[in-house]
This record gives structure tokens, C-alpha cells and sequence, in this order.
């Protein structure tokens, strides 16, 4: 298992389920199956030689189901012009774009509960670690048709997250989605847009900057390969994918109709905790979220304090669980591990920039940079995974360390 | 038992009790547990004659429930000066304000559930029938500081409630209470305004004349006689009543320290539905609406609809039991109770309006009130009467025939 920073050739496997996000739609759910009993490797070669894999009586194979691969091959096969040689797979590291997979340090284990429906894998655009990133982390999402009303509480919802040391995922859409990716930015928060298209493909075209900004300070990921453009199925696809990384998902506002409510539907489907925002009744833009409160026993929130209450229990387990985000991750359950890891346990960066905090007040974060000798993209993804751990916290001036 | 509209002499019972709302603060807890062991004529006499009642070893009695008796009488027997003489007493239907009591035709069995605290009798100002009315309703309270957004919506939630023949209860006090009760008199519904002080005595008194429509439409309501005036703790007193009368509570608009959520309280411990309506998070006069429903469990609801969706199965057995409102009433359980009373079994007043409205279309309350030649605020307590036996409903040109 490489790490995903490394310079390394990937490991086949990964090759292989880089190629899988260019010929197959996420969620197939053909090859969702596949996965369970071949692996990567051997289902893109089995697409290349035209020729399904060894299928037996251990397969559950019938001759609806042989029919409904034999589609599926098809539909992947079309695909094979479009698919980049090894060589170009293999540079994951290319315009900062990388790749990880089921199994890697920075896989977010919480994917892993979509099931067959698990993304092959995901193209990432940043520096943070995703894994330590949601293990603290809400999924804020709702409208494009925000209202400023909306608008104004999701960002200071995210912002107020961010400041308490949660990661805020969301869709990057327009409204609410980008109103809390804003509010999570302006606290230096690290913040996860999760896309329909390719992490090098600005949609809306009005958010490139807003993509930047964040692949800066947090992630931009995606399931489909760079280049891929959206589709309207793909968002809804997508939806499960925010709703999985998060501890939970909030929707700030959604009409009766809103994708939203997809997003919301795969957080209960999940189990994860299922927030709503309310409003004014008199506003079409609240209807959705008072719906979900109503009928599907949404909790009501209203400001980051409810959903922190909400989620803390749920966070914990997964922050500290083996292999649970830390850069030494360890292979099997530790009985030690809900203590945390110790300062020794830190990655060199991380222990640089604990240790350039000043015993006592604040800094910020230029501040630290400088004190720490790293660059400011990795004293912000130190930052964040030291506050995950809880050595520091934010504060006035910036960070602090955090009393033990 | 007599009929409250009768011109007879009121029972020894109804004249105990009548003195007793003189005496005694609603919800004593001595007085309350007194009328467990004591006729209210022999707790009277009691007062009077300045010895307490009979007790012994059935009676619980202990040193320190004597000793707090004793207490209790000393309180009673000082305001024996202010009791007025049984003659006067008895002209209950004086300036229009009669007295209802425990076992009277038209004394809402849903007091009944407050136990001990259940209030000695009720002075009633206005000619509806309370029962029945009580039958059909929502209890909805607020802020006396709304915003002009929930003074909009309890109005309009009021008016609605009203359209579709729930009657709707409230404080009477500036705010959501004056909203909700306009919005139900102009939607030509009963409204019920239960006060902290005598039904003849405007507080707050720039709500003389909207006390006046109340009772003209309505009914105006107090455990305290009339003359009294209010006072702090008599409002909370007070909030039991208003949530005993309705079907269920809804809270518009409420503080973190609303007096409303005092109602939301004693709603919820009688185990009546608890709702509340949210709003902007924005604002402090919804934060105890969004309060009870994360904390308390209260139900989200937006409009009319989802409080009628809450509280029809509810609503039917009290409207429609034995005793339950009927100008015909029966003395026990009636297996056929449940199939509603039949044309026949109407009064003549009701029967009279029924027969004047209009086989097609709907007619306006004053072309009803010629054609069946009765006056106006009778044909206002049929049509409710009738519409809760589900006769007639409401139409856009007034009252209209409901087909079976």
C-alpha cells in the first residue's frame, strides 16, 4: 500500500481503479458487483479482452445477471478510446491532482458503508488529508436558489464550524453550497468540495476561483476522472458521496423539490445524523428543510453549537480509530487508541508546527509558517490534523496550543 | 344539572363554586385537594363557619396537611369580606357573563385531566358553547413582543384553522395571542380567550374592543371573577387552562424566557401534541420555537394543514363522545356515539339553521340568520356547532351544506 504522497509507481490495484473512474459510471451497479469477487485489475482486464471474468456457482450468476454484464461490458468498452495509457494514469501527482482508493491512508473508511455502491476511487485536488479531514466533519448543503437570509446562515454556520476545528464538506454549487464552503475558507477552516465532473473542471465556471481557494485550504474531489464534464444524473450520484463523508449532513435551506433532499435522503439512508436548518415558514426555500424536520424526523439546528452537540459522540471513534486519519497508522484494533496519539505519534511536519506554537497566546498562521520553517498549504493541513487530535485549537489571534 | 342558559336558580353545587372563584386562587393546591374529600357547598360552609371540614383517617390527614389547611383557611377567610351575596352570585347571566362548572353541559372534559388543579368553575363571557368548541381546537400562543413575521403567520395559521371549523384558544394578550384571535374572527370562527383576570376586565386594555368581538363570536374566559384584576403569577396559573382547552398547542413565536413556553410546558405534561412553528434562526423570537423542538420533541409545523393532520384523530373522540358538546346529550357511554349525531337529534336553533342554508352554494352569516329567524350570534353558535358535527362547512361566500 503506497502512500498517496509518494513519489512511488502506484500498486496495479490503484492503477487499475484509476482506470475504472474513466470507464465506468460511479455506482454502476454491474461493476459494484464485479467488485465484490474479482478485483480492479483483473475486472479492466477482463474490459480490455472483451471477456468476462470466471463467473461459477459461488457468483450468484444467472442468466439475467450474465445478460446485465454482458450490457455493462459494452457500455465500458465504449470507453476504452478515452482512456489515458498507464503511463499518463501512473503520474497521479500531475497539476496537483492525486488519486486515492479504497485501502490508502487518506481512504475516508466512512465510504466504505456506501457498499457495492463504494467509489472506485477518488480524484482528489489539494493537499489535506482526507481521511482526518471528515473524521471531523459536516456535510452542509441546500439550494442553488439560496436566499440572502439562507446564505448568511450557512456561512456563519461553516464559519463557526470551522472555527471549532470541523471540516465542512459540501457540493460546490451555487447558494448554499458555496455560501459554506466561503464560511469555512474565511476561517481558515479546511474545507471539502466534492464535484460531478472532473476536479479540473470548473462548473459553475463562475467557481473556479472558488475551487482554487479551496483545493488550497482544503480538498476539491471527485469520482469521475480529470476532464470529465457534469451531467445532471451525476449530481445526484454524487450526493451520496457528500452525504458519506460527513458525520452528518445539514440542509441550510431546500425547496419541496431540491436536490438537497437527495443529499438528505442518502444521510438517513446511512444512518448518519440528518440536521435542517429552519426558516421562515413564508419562504419556498425553507419548505424542504421543515418537511424533512417534520416527516423524516430531522434534527432541527440552528447554529454550529446544536450540530457539534449532535455529532461529538459519532466523531471520536473514527478521528482516533486504527488507521483513523494519523500519519502511523497502525494495522489491527489498538487497545491504546482511544487515548489518541501522542506527540511522538506526529508526522515530522505536524510535530514542527506544534512545536513553532507558542507556549502561551496565539498565532497566526503565516506566523507559524515561518516559525516552523513549512510552507503555508502544509502548516494549515498540519493545523487541521493537530486540532483533529486536539493539540491545538483556534483562537483570537489564530492557534493555541490546547490545554490537555 | 342545569342548562347554563337556563333562567332557574343555579345549584347549591354551582353557587359553592362560584363563591369558591372568589375565595380561593385557581390551582390552590389545599383547596384542590379539599374538593377531593369535600362537596364545594362543604367547603364553603366550612370557610364561613372559619372550621375546617370534617377529616379523618380516609382523608391523609397528618399535622403538616393540617397545618397547611389551617394556612389555606386563613387565606380564604380574608377575602370572605369581597364575596358577594348569593343572590348576586346567582344572577349568572348578568352583563352577559354566566358561570360554567364541572358536570354543566357545556364544561369541557378535557379540564378534567388537570386533576387537583382542575379549575373550581369558569366564568364565561360570549354564548358559544365551550365544550363543543373545545371540541375542534388548537391552542395558539406566543409572544407578546412578536415580529410582524409571526404576527403574520399566527394570523394567517389562525384564519385557516377557523376556515376549516377548528375553533382557536389563546391569551388574549398583545402579540401572537391578538393575532391568532383576530385571525380566527375574521375567518368568522369561534375564538376563545382565556384571561388572567375577570372576563369583564380589559387587560391589557387596549384590547377592550378586541375582548368584545371575542365574546361576540366567541368566548371570553376566566377562572377569576369578574372585576378581578390580574396579576404575574396569574398568568402562568392561567397557562393550564389554555392548554387543557385545546386539542393541541401551537407555539408562533417564543423567547428563550417566553412566557408561551410556560403553556408548551403544561401542554406537553398533559400529554396533549406540542407544536411550534419555526422561523428565521436570525431571530431571537423564534429561538424557544426552535428550542422545543430539538429539546422537547414539539412538532415542526408550518400551516393549518399540518396542525389538523396532527390532531383530527384526537379531535373526534372528544367532539363526538357521549356528553360531548351536543345540545342533546347522553348520560352514559353510547356505542353509536361515534356515528355523530343525526339531523334529528339537533336542537332547534341548530335545526333552524341548517334548514336556511341554501341546497346549492354557499349564503353569508346575517342571510342565514334572516332566513332561519334567529339573530346573529346564534346562527354564529350553530354554524360552529353544526360544523363540528360536520353538517356545514366553511365556503368562500360564507356557510355552505358538507355532502355526507
Amino acid at each position: 500500500m503506497s502512500h498517496v504522497t509518494s513519489p512511488t509507481r502506484p500498486s496495479a490495484d490503484k492503477l487499475a481503479r484509476a482506470a475504472l473512474t474513466y470507464l465506468a459510471e460511479p455506482g454502476d451497479p454491474a461493476l459494484g458487483a464485479l467488485l465484490v469477487i474479482c478485483s480492479p485489475a483483473e475486472v479492466v482486464a477482463a474490459i480490455k479482452a472483451d471477456m468476462l471474468p470466471g463467473t461459477g456457482p459461488g457468483c450468484g450468476d444467472t442468466p439475467a445477471s450474465r445478460a446485465a454484464l454482458d450490457r455493462a461490458l459494452g457500455r465500458w468498452r465504449a470507453r476504452l478510446p478515452g482512456l489515458p495509457d498507464d503511463e499518463r494514469i501512473a503520474d497521479t501527482n500531475r497539476d496537483g491532482i492525486r488519486l486515492t482508493c479504497p485501502g490508502d491512508a487518506d481512504w475516508p473508511a466512512a465510504l466504505d458503508h456506501l457498499g457495492q455502491a463504494r467509489p472506485y476511487a477518488l480524484w482528489l485536488r489539494g493537499h489535506t488529508d482526507l481521511r482526518l479531514a471528515c473524521s471531523r466533519s459536516v456535510s452542509v448543503v441546500g439550494s442553488r436558489a439560496a436566499t440572502s437570509y439562507g446564505g448568511y446562515v450557512a456561512g456563519e454556520i461553516a464559519a463557526d464550524l470551522g472555527e471549532r476545528g470541523w471540516a465542512v464538506i459540501s457540493g460546490g454549487a451555487y447558494g448554499i453550497d458555496a455560501a459554506a464552503h466561503r464560511g469555512a475558507l474565511a476561517a481558515e477552516a479546511v474545507t471539502v468540495a466534492v464535484l460531478a465532473c472532473g476536479v479540473d473542471y470548473p462548473y459553475p465556471a463562475g467557481h473556479a476561483d472558488l475551487f482554487a481557494a479551496i483545493a488550497a485550504q482544503g480538498l476539491v474531489v471527485s469520482e469521475w476522472p480529470p476532464g470529465r464534464h457534469p451531467a445532471r444524473t451525476r449530481f445526484l450520484v454524487r450526493n451520496r458521496v457528500i452525504a458519506a463523508l460527513g458525520c452528518g449532513t445539514v440542509i441550510v435551506e431546500a425547496g419541496e423539490r431540491s436536490g438537497a433532499l437527495n443529499t438528505a435522503r442518502h444521510a438517513a439512508n446511512l444512518g448518519k445524523p440528518l440536521m435542517a436548518v429552519p426558516g421562515p415558514v413564508t419562504s419556498a426555500q425553507s419548505a424542504g428543510c421543515h418537511r424533512i424536520i417534520r416527516e423524516w424526523g430531522a434534527n432541527c439546528v440552528t447554529r454550529a453549537a446544536d450540530i457539534i452537540e449532535l455529532l461529538s459522540p459519532l466523531s471520536v471513534p473514527d478521528a482516533l480509530a486504527p488507521g483513523g486519519g494519523g500519519p502511523h497508522r497502525r494495522s489491527g484494533p489498538d487497545p491504546d487508541a482511544s487515548r489518541g496519539p501522542s506527540r511522538d505519534d506526529l508526522d515530522p511536519d505536524s510535530a514542527r508546527v506544534l512545536d513553532a506554537l507558542p507556549a502561551r497566546g496565539g498565532a497566526g498562521t503565516s506566523t507559524i509558517a515561518v516559525e516552523a520553517g513549512v510552507d503555508l498549504d502544509t502548516v494549515l493541513g498540519c493545523l487541521g490534523r493537530l486540532a483533529g487530535y486536539g493539540f491545538v485549537e483556534r483562537c483570537d489571534r489564530g492557534w493555541r496550543l490546547r490545554k490537555p
